[in-house]
């Protein structure tokens, strides 16, 4: 580690540069750099909204990175979230800088790398909680915490200025699964240290308390086993939570049930994490999906995605009979150990009603804690704060609301409200032996993700998308000659998605007639009418005609064709 | 009211088919019949699904009442919130039966009525709960409940074959703002006469204990009251919960500060209320939002809509800093009283986050204690199904997941499963003195409301909005002479919504070759080419090439105009 700077002696500044996960959730990415070297701290994506119709993904802006890509010393991995390490594939398709994680963390993202082609190899570098790595001036250390995937790290980044400490995302769990507490004896040495700079998760910055211990689910599992000894139980959960997988795993076996596993990313994680040891799967409970058929309801536990909802998942299709190897019925019982992302509760809910309808029994984290957060509750945030005693404090990951909680828990703890910073994405915080201070911004924003194309769709698009999904298009075509000032053939009107037009024929009617008013009127009284003009009075004139007739905007699109 | 049947005495079957609010919320409408007389019980609306982009609201089908219009005797309404009265403006566009309602109901109704031009003069009918009603051979008897708007009632219809009771939304409040608590002794009293059938809402099926007195949530406001002295507090809640609104007066009229009320909604179920007694405002309390800037931020408290999140919302324009009279900032507490609706979180949080962004304090429903459920939990359900001791139970108003929960209800509380019935909309139930079994169908189903359009928009349009808002569009336009099979004009190629067009030019132009191809291609060697083949090899060469170049499949719309 570098030696605390001596009395006296000038360092240079840490620039704290977050690019992602600021005032949102997900896409969580944060540049720091001290003088010439240039750190980042995960590389994650961010799912799209409601307002974003037909978009896959939502990366963030790296312009600034690859502006800078000889200065980056490395891309470091707090976890193995796609919110924190799906952009990798798209960041390694124009830069190529070192990248570290845990051993975990590197799994998925090989697997993940498997369906990309790429310029070149990535540089892939396993570390594990307790190394350090040489990063030009600066040491990175990682540092074990306890989150709901195996192998999460905060990261400390010692440079000659001072200590910026950034916790990931993080939980106390002083019972986990894996046997390790989050290493709060080395989080408090850092804080004896003197700590600059704490940039600390928010995403439960709202509510009180500690967040329960990931064994609290393994006493409802065993609890829900017990009292359904003849149904056939499925359980649904996310598949990155390995401990919670290995719960599931552990229950069934202990009721002598055997486990089979569906959902190709739970099959994926299950065999890397068996693979690497992180999860251990006892001889002869495992049995194939397609052999399921063997055993009674009561012998038998299916472990499945799909507890987000989603329309392509295992459990969507067995809910909606799509299934090919699992049929539902009252004989089974479907436990969500998940609980429903903010914007997915609908999806989730489609699936109880599917299940309901069909007489299957549902427990859920509404009725049943068959799920617990991987995230600090207040109480855990503010033990983070004591031990590390940061003199600076930025609130990171999380919507606006969350990283406002988070500055009130920093205040409440004695932080001088001057020294917690709320930044947002692109702004630079500069901290030097002087104080801390903003300094500018870069460049930085979303890039959208639609099949192939990156960034091809921007507002524009958006909009449009957003106008033609509210009230449809109205297609208007002529064909005429601007030089005798003649239509040759039309105005031919073609609709979609804003009346049934089988049932509409006289008002598309009455449209072409407006059409034809407007065309004409302007060719055999304008001299100098053009096809740009004939164009706009066409779309001024519908969209007048139209909206008085049904109180809606369809996009009108006048199309002149001239021969 | 109809005497019992004497043993042996033959009297008709009674048919129970609801219309709407079974699998679904919202929209709740049921018929009960007893022979040729028609009773309907509430006719509301639903709100829009995501995957119904464009459309305004969703109404019952009611043709099987306009095929039967002279045996309908009359619309019973249980309250005035919109998913039980907002489709009557609808109704009545094509039959105009009396309708029966208490003054507050009615009152809404009246307001609502102004807004649409009805062929004739409605005939509202003034109730009050204990009230009975003659229509045809049955009566009607009104029964006050609680719920979170004044003057709801259960509704019970005696028919000669028996007693068929719908709870409407109910909620057990021993402690009601109004004094009233639910008429448990008449239900009490029911169940000893024999109750046949009871209807009963499902909303809170899956929620065990009791929901919480509205009172609960005047302690709170009286803490936060205490607890922010030097603050503006803005409250939002429904404007038609007219006990919660009067809880916020009397505790800022407690606390010595004069209330201010904004929101179209809000001003109007205030004047409302407070003209027909269900609503007292002390004296010199309410002063108009104009003149707010007269008084500190202590001394003042302004009551708004806004709760959902809606963007024309008075608290989304003030959030925004859009609203006229109102400016927010850290002397400003907002307190959200209300819970969001299922679908509503993401607009709520937004709402939220830009209030943390300006340091506007927010207090909502998860931190503090501000909003109760209008709605019965299990135990409530429980003991309206012991006082009423039903023979038959249909649990009506919910998802089926809510539905199912209500069935279990009824079957721990000893009712056979085989006279519990989960109906669905437009399915006969038929009960007479033999049994109750399920007897065929009628039309049932949602229409679409859109603009001025009633039912104009089906799943064809529907569909289409969708495929627009996913992938865009391309309009791809040429001018031909088929008798020569000339190619005359274009082809053009139009796009909207699908790339940006400025940066994928050249996409576009091999767009237009690979259609200039196609159409070529089949001009010159087919001699008996059409329109029709000509559009649908554009489509679906188009569709090919696109795809393969991006991973999208937007609408292909060719145009071809002939000379």
């Amino acid at each position: 580690m570098p030696k605390k700077p001596k009395k006296g002696k000038v360092t240079g500044p840490i620039r704290i540069i977050p690019l992602g996960g600021l005032g949102e959730i997900g896409k969580n990415m944060t540049v720091v750099e001290y003088e010439n070297d240039m750190i980042v701290i995960d590389c994650g994506l961010g799912f799209p909204e409601e307002d974003m119709p037909g978009i896959d993904l939502v990366i963030p802006d790296i312009s600034y990175l690859e502006a800078n890509k000889e200065r980056i010393r490395g891309v470091l991995l707090t976890h193995g979230h796609e919110d924190h390490i799906g952009a990798i594939p798209y960041l390694l398709r124009t830069i190529n800088p070192p990248i570290y994680g845990t051993p975990l963390t590197l799994g998925i993202i090989r697997n993940k790398l498997e369906e990309h082609v790429l310029p070149w190899k990535p540089e892939l570098r396993t570390v594990n909680a307790g190394d350090t790595v040489k990063l030009g001036a600066v040491t990175a250390e990682f540092i074990h915490v306890n989150h709901s995937i195996a192998d999460a790290c905060a990261i400390a980044l010692h440079t000659p200025t001072g200590i910026v400490l950034h916790t990931g995302d993080f939980k106390l769990d002083t019972s986990p699964i894996d046997g390790e507490m989050m290493d709060i004896v080395r989080l408090g040495e850092l804080g004896q240290e003197g700590v600059l700079m704490l940039l600390c998760e928010s995403t439960n910055a709202e509510r009180p308390g500690h967040t329960p211990s990931e064994k609290k689910v393994g006493a409802s599992l065993e609890n829900i086993f017990a009292t359904h000894e003849k149904k056939r139980i499925i359980i649904a959960t996310f598949s990155s939570n390995v401990h919670r997988v290995q719960q599931i795993i552990d229950t069934a076996a202990h009721h002598k049930r055997k486990v089979a596993i569906t959902g190709r990313s739970m099959l994926n994680i299950v065999s890397a994490a068996t693979e690497l040891g992180y999860m251990k799967i006892p001889n002869g409970v495992l049995v194939d999906i397609n052999d399921i058929k063997r055993y009674k309801p009561g012998e038998l536990t299916i472990v499945t995605t799909g507890s987000q909802g989603e329309p392509m998942s295992a459990l969507y299709r067995m809910a909606f009979s799509d299934h090919s190897q699992v049929a539902l019925d009252a004989n089974d019982l479907v436990v969500l150990s998940a609980s429903a992302i903010p914007g997915n509760e609908k999806l989730v809910g489609r699936i109880i009603n599917e299940l309901s309808k069909n007489q299957v029994e549902v427990l859920h984290d509404a009725v049943v804690e068959v799920h617990v957060s991987g995230h600090a509750c207040q109480e855990e945030i503010k033990l983070m704060l004591a031990l590390t005693k940061p003199k600076y404090v930025m609130p990171v990951h999380g919507e606006s609301r969350h990283l406002s909680a988070n500055r009130e828990l920093a205040s409440y703890m004695g932080i001088s409200p001057k020294n917690i910073f709320i930044s947002e994405i692109g702004k630079i915080l500069e901290i030097d032996q002087n104080g801390a201070k903003w300094n500018g911004t870069v460049p930085a924003g979303r890039v959208l993700v639609d099949g192939y194309g990156v960034g091809d769709v921007g507002n524009i698009v958006l909009r449009d998308r957003r106008h033609l999904a509210q009230d449809g298009l109205i297609v208007v075509v002529a064909t005429v000659d601007t030089d005798s000032r003649l239509l040759l053939s039309g105005p031919d009107i073609v609709s979609r998605g804003f009346v049934y037009v089988r049932e509409a024929e006289e008002l598309m009617e009455e449209a072409r007639a407006v059409a034809y008013d407007t065309l004409t009127d302007l060719l055999y009284n304008d001299d100098h009418v053009d096809r740009m003009q004939l164009k706009k009075c066409l779309k001024d004139d519908l969209t007048k005609f139209l909206y008085a007739k049904t109180k809606r905007k369809p996009m009108i699109l006048p199309v002149i064709m001239n021969v």
